[in-house]
């Protein structure tokens, strides 16, 4: 069975990420979406469980996906629940170095390929930083994330 | 009329942007420069009124351009100023991937377009944060900002 | 008035290229569309004026538009339009350092600003010369291109 | 079963596509490495069979790779083989960009996605079209190639 | 004498610095390595005088290279230790703009002009924020830095 | 003494060029400037000799340089001169890619060190290709080369 590990903030989870992990279902058997818990740029907008949940329900129409949390290396997460591969979202020039920079630390680790799924929708330009700095400012982004984080967002942000 | 709004943080505002205005008013009949009101990265160098005060000083040579606060989201301000477009000055490859990220979000938010104004004189390198470095540590600035600048980073770092 | 001058090859026009266009009608007062005649990179796919034909179509729903030849410098074209500022699409990282050169050669040169749009729709990824490539095998490209150019591509290739 | 296909021009097969093949054998059941008959950038420096050749005895210890012939779009070739996904390697940025074009096209006119595999160990840098170069100047690079390469282009360079 | 001055924050000193110190000796008769005794983003992981013992130990057997510490703008230590150049490593596109931006201000400064050295082995992907994150997670990075750094990254994490 | 060599096709030598060769001066003892006799990218505008005349001219202020022609491998050339180091002007990101590529296949090939010397003036954004079109459609291209190359510009396409 080919299983991946999908790794992220997910603070929130926003259409591109969605895309992604529609994407990794036409390749892999079973698709973990394992959100850190202690997201390292400070305090994250939703706790690791709202977090989960959020992704949880909006990836509910997709079965071979379970949502994880992340706590420890992602390697050592990769280990334990059998991972293939590591899988991760590619939009724009700046994540390429990034993610290029951990896939090969974690294949220094232990081995295991980390496989990019491009994201080149409309959505190809959001991320949620800029997700949450425009929620807080009163924007509306429900167009931009699944329903159960738009209802979130707006509970957050009124 | 063609009404411009180019918002920033401006801390402080250099000759880079000043180029930036420059060409902006050879196409807008208004200019609009927003600093804005809090910076989200951490507290600013200058306060919101100061950073207002040098940049019209540094921009009174041009009757077009009006300075104003930003205390809200881009699109609000442009919708309330009436502005036709947003301008942003483009430098490097980082900026082009931050700005086309935003360009979008503000259209998806308000259906208003982004135009980007390079910047590629021999200042296309300056940045505020490099400058509040150097400032900070007793480099001489002056001939990188307009002179209400460089007067009030001299009275701040001495 | 405020006139725009958008340079291109357009061999073909594609739905990349009409969105830049779009955007740039909500600027300026009349936008000038301006063919290369003899584009540098070997034999054109399509006449200068099969390629004008096809764009004067395309943007029939454009008022403020008009389709041109170009055969000299941009910036002499710019000059005898009266263009206040010439405008060009910006999709992605190759294409910024590319226009950024010609921007500021055509600034040395007359003293015309440039002034970049986004092109940052589902489309922005498009490219004529991946359309040619991929018409010329036979695959099916009349989402990604204005009608009156999908028309023409299946007459060259059946 | 989980079938890949990786196109490319492989004039000549290098040190950094074996690499992407090796990753990709660890996802994939089945991978077809497909080696375009012509290549659109001028005469290729091997013929397609002589390309065939080399990439086949380059990849012999690998028993789930299969290497064929790409004369049509790749998405037809996909498609006949049951391919699940195109895979392609990434290096650096510009790779990136194109990749990224390809991918959206390639989804656009068939409905399958493309994976990248990150090309990050010692010989990321590595192109064919370098090697080429150098090799015509009597330059050694056979640390940079698979034996049965090394060796054609030894006898074709002496 | 042409000397070099090699600045930065160095927490830790990893084999990519290695690299670059070790090209910057075939060059110069002398090379300072400068570790910033207080770089901006935050507390470092170690202080400043562990970070010169590791990189003194790091660099014991290469006679021409002494360490130092960098408490003031880079330019006037350049200036004090009579530094023909200041070198930098440059790994990735994003390190290429910043490193652009701080060459074009210190030559604007003070006149003295940076030479970037390239750092493209097979560690090329490395950088000292991610070293961090990794052994903060209890990952094992031996590998990656010399063994006087990883023996204290040792004893840091357990 | 300290030797650099400054390959390149110089079709022609430009304002940028110009600005690496002085700055090369400063660190090394010697600088060769090698013009690549039959650049690969077809017929050169300018004949072997007719550039390494122009460049002779162009850098005659500058005592410690020397032009000299370029017909085989970079490296064996600079180990026929002596070379310290091979050095090359950096001005944008695509820049980047190709000389670290070409960096590292020359370090492969001979143990050469490649430095890389910034070009961030207002000309950082030259290209001899640019040039070369301009001046064909009788563009002025006088501000952005030296004297000498202005002369047989004008010669060529007056």
């Amino acid at each position: 069975m080919r299983v991946a590990l999908f790794p992220g903030s997910f603070d929130p989870f926003h259409n591109g990420h969605l895309e992604v992990v529609e994407r990794a279902t036409r390749v892999f058997d079973k698709v973990f979406v394992a959100a850190l818990q202690n997201p390292q740029k400070g305090e994250p907008l939703f706790t690791s469980s709202e977090r989960q949940a959020m992704i949880s329900e909006s990836l509910a129409h997709l079965k071979s996906v379970e949502v994880v949390s992340l706590s420890a290396l992602v390697v050592d997460l990769a280990e334990r629940l059998g991972a293939t591969a590591i899988v991760k979202g590619l939009r724009a020039v700046s994540d390429f170095e990034n993610e290029m920079q951990m896939a090969q630390m974690n294949e220094q680790l232990s081995g295991i390929a980390t496989l990019f799924v491009p994201c080149h929708s409309a959505h190809s330009f959001l991320s949620s930083r800029l997700l949450r700095e425009v929620a807080r400012l009163g924007g509306d982004v429900s167009a931009l994330v699944p329903a159960p984080v738009a209802q979130r967002l707006k509970e957050k942000f009124g």
